[in-house]
C-alpha cells in the first residue's frame, strides 16, 4: 500500500511552483469592535478564501484597533514582509477612523480632493435626504496617485496604492461594501498579480477518526507538496482536502484527480462525496431519493436536531415525512408504541427502546427507512452503569432494523451532536448494506 | 423621560479607571485553515470579549498558519509588546500541530511527559473502544513547570507557561474544547491578573426589533461612559448590555444596578430576562415549571428546530414532552389530526393549518401549552400569494388558541431561525397573556 500511495503521489507531485514570482499578501483588519469581541472578523474569512482562490499566499493576518501608531506599526511590518497588503475597515467619516491618513503617509502620498469620490457622496446625501456634513467630505480625500475604486453600496470609496513594488488596498469595513468591491474591483486587479491558481477538492469521510484517518493517510501528508492533502475533523466526520497549485483550472484539476481517486479507493464506503459543497445529510437524502425511499426518525436526547439537519436540505420533503420527539416516556409509548415493559426493564436509553423507537417511526409514519435515537446527553442523568454520552441508535431499512451502541465524551451540545452525525452515518451505512446484500441475493 | 435617564445616567457615571495597571493580553491564532478563509475566527472574537469583559486591554491579534518559524516570530514579537499571550489551535497530534513545541523552545522549557494527561488520553481511546497511535502520545507532552489544564472534551490539554513576567497560554483549537476550558481554567487564572473589573448585566429583549430598542435608548448609548450601554442584535432578541468597571465586583454590580432596572422598567413584559446566562428557552422553560404545565410543539418548516432548541435546556425532560416533526401533509393529517379539507382548502401554510396543528398537538401529547409552526422556508416554493418567509405560528394554553401571521427576510436558515425565536416569544406571550387574564377574573 505504501508503494502504491509513493506512485500515486510521485505521478502527480511537483514542485511547488516558484514561489519567488507569486506575490505574497498580508491582511490587515482595522477596528476597535474586533479587539473588544463585539463583531466576528467575517472579512478575514471572505479575505483569505478570495485570496487563496487567486493562487496567493498569506502568511499573516493582523487586527488592530483605531490607534495611528500602533496601525503604523503593523502596517510597516506587513510591508516588510509581504508584497501586497490589504487593509480593511476604519475608512468612515469620523475622527477615530485613520486608516486612509496613516497608509498615505507611510506610502509617502499626500491626500488630495477627489471631485469624482466627492460627487458621488453628494448624490448619496441628496438622493437619501439627508444634510452633509463637513467629516463626510473627508471621505471623499484619496492619496495622490492611488487608484480611487467606487463604492456602489456605501459613501467611503476602497482605493490601491503602488510605490517600490509593494501595493496597499484599503477597502471599507462592512462586508456588504467590502464584498461588492472585492469582487467588481479587486479582484481583477489581482488576477493580473498572480501567477497561476489553487485548486481544491474534497474526500469526505464519515464514521472514522481524526488520528485514524490521518494515520492512514501520514506519509502522503508528510511528503505533500503539490498536489497537498490536509485533513479537517468536523464532528463525527474527517474531510480530506486535495489541493493542486497550476497556472490554470484545468492543469490543477488534472493534478488532484488521481489523488482523490486513490483517496476514494483507500476509504471506500466511508467516503459519502468528493464534491466540497455536499453535506453528510445530502448524501443520505440523494441515496433515499435513488431508491424511491421515505424517511421518519424518532429522537428522544437530541430532541429534533436530526431532523433539523435533514430539513435544513432544501427540497427534502420529497424523501422526508417527519419526525417525533419523544422526550418523555410517555411520548414513547404513545407516539411510537414502545412497550411498557421494555421501557420498565430495559429503561429508555437501551437497545431494545432504541429497536423499538425505530420500529414504531417505520410503522406510524410507514416509511421504508427510520432512525432513532436515545441516549444521555448530560449533565446529569449518569449512572456508573449508564455514564453521560451513552447512546443507542436504531436503524429500520425495509423492516430490517439494527442497534449500535455509543459512547461519545464532550459537554451536553457536543455528544447531541455527535449523536446526530452519527445517526446520519448509520442509516447510509445500512441502506448501503442492505442495497449490497439484496445485490448478493440477486446474483445467488 | 430624558431628564429621567440624565439622572439615572449621571447618579452611576464616573471617570474609567486609568489602565497603566492592567496587564495587555494579545491573541495569536494558529491554522492554516483561518490562512485560507476556510473557517471562521469565532475563537478571537470570543476570547476577546472574554478579555474585555475581564478589564484586559488587546491591542493585537494575528492569525499565522502551521509553521514553525512564523510562529516563532509572531509569538517572540507578542512577547516584546504584551503581558499576556493566547494563542489558539495546533495542539493536535499530527506533525503540523507545532504550537506546543515552538512556544515551549521559546519560553525555554523542555517537554516532558506529563503522566496524568497521558492517562487521561489513555482512558478517553479505551472509552470510545480506539486504538491509540503513537502520535496521539505526542498531546501528553508538556513544558516543564507549565500549569496543566485538563481538557473536558478532548485529548489536548490546555497549558499556562510563566517566565519573566510574560504569560503564554495555549488551548486547543476547537471552540467546543477551547470555551469550557477558558471558562473552568483560563478565565478564573486572569481574573488574578487583572486590576479592577468589568461587570457586564444584559437585559434580554424579545420580540422587537433592533432599530425600535436602539431608539428608545438612543440618549442612554451616546451620554454613556461608565456604566456603558450597548445593543446586539440577535435573530429574534435585542440585548442591551449593561457594563461597569470598577474596583471590584460589588462596587460594578452596585453602579450598574439602577440602570437595568430603568432599562427593565421601560421595556416591560419585553424584558425575559436580566440574567446573560438565561436563553429566551430557558425563560419559556421557567414559566412553564413555575405554572407545572407541560409542553408539546408541532413543527413543520422548522423540521425540529424549535424541539431542539428547547432540549438543549438541561433538566428541560421536567416540562418538555415531545413534539411532532409534520414535514409531509400525511405526516400533519396523520400525526396531529388535521384535517384534510383544511389542507386542501387553505393549504399547508395557512392560519388554519397553524391553529389544528397546535390544538393537534395539544390532545395527541396531552399538554396544557403547545406551540406549531408552518411557513415557507425556501429556497423553492414561494408564489406571490405565499412568499418564502411567510410563516404562521400557533399556541394553545389551556385550550385557548392563538395564530400569528410573520413574514421574515433573509436565506432558508435565517427564516427558519427567525421563525423558531418568534415561537419561543409567541408562546411566552400567551402564557403571560393567560395567566394575566385569569389573575384580572379573579378580582373581577
Amino acid at each position: 500500500m505504501k508503494e502504491r500511495w509513493k506512485s500515486v503521489f510521485g505521478m502527480t507531485g511537483r514542485k511547488t511552483q516558484e514561489k519567488e514570482n507569486m506575490p505574497v499578501v498580508e491582511l490587515i483588519s482595522v477596528g476597535t469592535e474586533l479587539l473588544l469581541g463585539d463583531i466576528v472578523n467575517t472579512n478575514a474569512a471572505y479575505l483569505s478564501r478570495q485570496c487563496a482562490a487567486l493562487g496567493l499566499s498569506c502568511f499573516y493576518q493582523s487586527v488592530v484597533g483605531d490607534n495611528a501608531q500602533r496601525l503604523r506599526a503593523v502596517l510597516a511590518q506587513a510591508l516588510e514582509r509581504s508584497d501586497i497588503v490589504i487593509l480593511s475597515g476604519g475608512l468612515g467619516p469620523t475622527a477615530d477612523d485613520l486608516t486612509k491618513e496613516t497608509a498615505a503617509a507611510l506610502m509617502g502620498m499626500p491626500l488630495v480632493m477627489d471631485e469624482h469620490s466627492l460627487e458621488r457622496i453628494v448624490h448619496i446625501f441628496e438622493s437619501r435626504g439627508l444634510e452633509m456634513t463637513e467629516n463626510n467630505k473627508k471621505q471623499a480625500l484619496v492619496p495622490q496617485g492611488a487608484l480611487v475604486l467606487d463604492n456602489e453600496n456605501g459613501t467611503a470609496p476602497g482605493l490601491i496604492m503602488c510605490r517600490d513594488k509593494k501595493t496597499v488596498v484599503l477597502l471599507p469595513g462592512p462586508p456588504g461594501e467590502l464584498c461588492p468591491m472585492f469582487e467588481k474591483s479587486v479582484r481583477p486587479y489581482l488576477e493580473r498579480q498572480g501567477a497561476g491558481i489553487l485548486y481544491s477538492r474534497t474526500v469526505k469521510i464519515c464514521g472514522m477518526g481524526e488520528s485514524k484517518v490521518a494515520s492512514m493517510v501520514q506519509e502522503l501528508i508528510e511528503g505533500q507538496s503539490n498536489p497537498t492533502v490536509a485533513p479537517y475533523a468536523k464532528i463525527g466526520e474527517v474531510h480530506l482536502r486535495v489541493t493542486a497549485r497550476a497556472r490554470d483550472k484545468a492543469e490543477a484539476a488534472g493534478m488532484a484527480a488521481p489523488v482523490v481517486e486513490a483517496l476514494v479507493e483507500k476509504f471506500g464506503d466511508r467516503v459519502y462525496t468528493t464534491d466540497p459543497d455536499v453535506t453528510l445529510e445530502e448524501a443520505v437524502t440523494g441515496l433515499l431519493k435513488e431508491n424511491g425511499w421515505k424517511l421518519s426518525t424518532a429522537e428522544s436526547c437530541t430532541g429534533g436536531m436530526l431532523g433539523a439537519r435533514m430539513t435544513a436540505v432544501a427540497g427534502v420533503s420529497e424523501v422526508y415525512k417527519g419526525g417525533f420527539i419523544t422526550y418523555s416516556n410517555k411520548a414513547k409509548r404513545k407516539f411510537l408504541g414502545v412497550k411498557k415493559e421494555t421501557l420498565q426493564r430495559f429503561g429508555a436509553v437501551s437497545q431494545e427502546t432504541a429497536l423499538e423507537m425505530a420500529q414504531g417511526a417505520a410503522d406510524t409514519a410507514k416509511t421504508e427507512v427510520a432512525v432513532s435515537i436515545t441516549g444521555i446527553a448530560g449533565p446529569g442523568g449518569g449512572t456508573a452503569e449508564k455514564p453521560v454520552g451513552l447512546v443507542y441508535i436504531g436503524c429500520s431499512v425495509q423492516k430490517h432494523v439494527t442497534v449500535r451502541e455509543y459512547r461519545f465524551d464532550g459537554n451536553r451540545s457536543i455528544v447531541r451532536e455527535s449523536a446526530v452525525s452519527a445517526a446520519l452515518t448509520l442509516v447510509r451505512q445500512c441502506m448501503l448494506e442492505w442495497l449490497a446484500a439484496q445485490k448478493e441475493e440477486a446474483h445467488q
